[in-house]
């Protein structure tokens, strides 16, 4: 079986752990966000994909959810010494060894997706890792009210404000003029399922369909798209996703992002894009959702929805799975 | 007192702590060898000026000499996980950050001397520390024999290789385009004392003077030059000094170096650039050499010249401060 994941980053990561579990023999790829890449200390960051890479890797902190485990950080100490900023990155010294083998391979021509798959080379994720594009596309942030109004890169509002104030607009800078990486288009053609993560629609899930192309290739996939909900009785199971939901119009509840996404076939919204979702799964506190997700013509499941550990996750996996059975069938 | 040290790594920077401590008041500038600069992993590192920096600022590994004092080396550990190399370049945590901030301050335009001065406000080395150039010059050795003959990088050839073959030839790779940087001529030109350390007079001493220029300046300075010399009873005190002096075509002799320098005033050589030298200190055990040196035309004292401790550092700072008084006098 060929499933095609548009992942974030630690939800994304943590339920591709699942789906391995669930599915051992599938071919799995994996589309990563990379709007979240950051450039610091002339290092290329990008920690979605590298989420996705340590988590199924065996490298990650299991705990924090991001980073290397056992992490240390000298490096970034010894930065905060010189004076030299931002000091609110988490940046390990083992993490940084990533960053240099990347900076190093793109400063050489190769392309970010090449470089992922060189990387892959150690960690041996077990599925196909494919940044979103080898374009740069980086995602900033509107706050401020009035004559402060400015954007801010998307790791300074989500690491240093920790999303504590309001966002006026989620921008991808650089989407449009992007194309996908060698591979996604077609794998997304030839999958059998396409699922979407319980990730953040905003600034993971959204962001990878902002990429010109792959909107339109998951909405004319012959594969069901199954979604499951990162938002369990109205608010974010992890992570401040009700912030970038707010500023894109969206109310922070399972039914409402379904309906973001949109169903297969019709448009997302009163003239919008291509809806996308064959099917949904919200958490069992939100049964009440079921109905008015499937009025809008996406089938619904309620079912345990918290990846509380490996068997839970590969639990979910398997119900997504069923419920692209039944909308193949 | 206004002194110039031209310094390579570790030598010349035992040798600046001994030289600050015997004249606390002196405004000392360190013209720094930067032949043994080198890219590592997209990074610019500069051995000799961080060798410098760190040891006058407090922040030296003492028993090795070089690198940061209580260092770790998890990004080198990572690197080498990878599979990226060289492996061979002691490159720790704490260090990385340095390299990092250079790297990314001369991504940005500035010269090498400007980041220099940066890196130093943080270190307060208590000297001003100026790369020999802001040109890129990198010191490469011959060796191998026959069809076996190729030029390597001069830390492959000192660090990996341990210097453990002969070097036919070594050549500052750039040199001839260079200029030294801001500042080095005037300080020349206005120098009470020029000191060599007991640095190594080829890869060292011999790379900065290699420097269109800076021979000519020191050679035409009105302040006396007084050199230490490396070689203690026919060996390098640290270090392979002997190894490269054969590349040249110099003895591993404290009166031999001296000759290589030259007298201040005549040919080094045979047709050979201007001499530099006014005074020579060699160590007690080289006692018989002095009627050689001053045979030559320079000064010379025999004197304890090992840098056991600072107090040893600092006697033999003040004797060459003498010898540069009766010089003058």
């Amino acid at each position: 079986m060929r499933i095609v994941v548009l992942a974030g980053g630690i939800g994304g990561a943590r339920f591709l752990r699942g789906l391995k579990a669930a599915q051992p023999e599938a071919e799995i790829t994996v589309i990563g966000n990379t709007g979240d890449d950051i450039h610091l200390f002339g290092l290329k960051v990008c920690p979605d994909l590298d989420t996705v890479m340590y988590t199924l890797g065996g490298g990650i902190d299991e705990e924090k959810g991001w980073g290397r485990d056992d992490e240390s950080f000298r490096v970034k100490e010894e930065l905060a010494a010189y004076g030299v900023g931002p000091d609110w990155f988490g940046l390990g010294d083992r993490d940084v060894a990533t960053h240099l083998v990347r900076t190093q391979m793109l400063g050489a021509g190769f392309p970010l997706s090449a470089v992922t798959e060189a990387l892959c080379d150690r960690w041996r994720p077990g599925v196909r890792l494919l940044p979103m594009t080898d374009d740069r596309v980086e995602t900033h942030v509107a706050i401020g009210e009035g004559g402060e109004r400015r954007a801010i890169h998307f790791q300074e509002y989500w690491v240093r404000m920790r999303a504590s104030v309001d966002a006026h607009a989620v921008v991808p800078v650089g989407a449009e003029q992007s194309v996908p990486a060698p591979g996604v288009l077609e794998a997304i053609a030839a999958a059998d399922v396409i699922l979407f993560p319980p990730s953040n629609p905003v600034v993971s899930v959204g962001t990878i369909l902002a990429v010109p192309g792959i909107r339109d290739a998951v909405a004319a996939a012959d594969a069901p798209v199954i979604g499951l909900s990162p938002i369990v009785g109205g608010a974010p199971v992890r992570g401040m996703a009700d912030k970038v939901l707010a500023a894109v119009g969206v109310e922070a509840t399972a039914a409402a992002v379904a309906r973001h996404y949109g169903a297969k076939g019709r448009a997302a919204a009163d003239d919008g894009p291509a809806g996308l979702l064959d099917g949904w799964l919200v958490d069992e506190v939100d049964a009440a959702a079921v109905a008015d997700v499937e009025a809008a013509g996406i089938r619904c499941r309620a079912v345990p929805l918290m990846m509380t550990d490996l068997d839970a996750t590969a639990a979910m996996a398997r119900v997504a799975l069923t419920l692209a059975g039944e909308v193949r069938a």
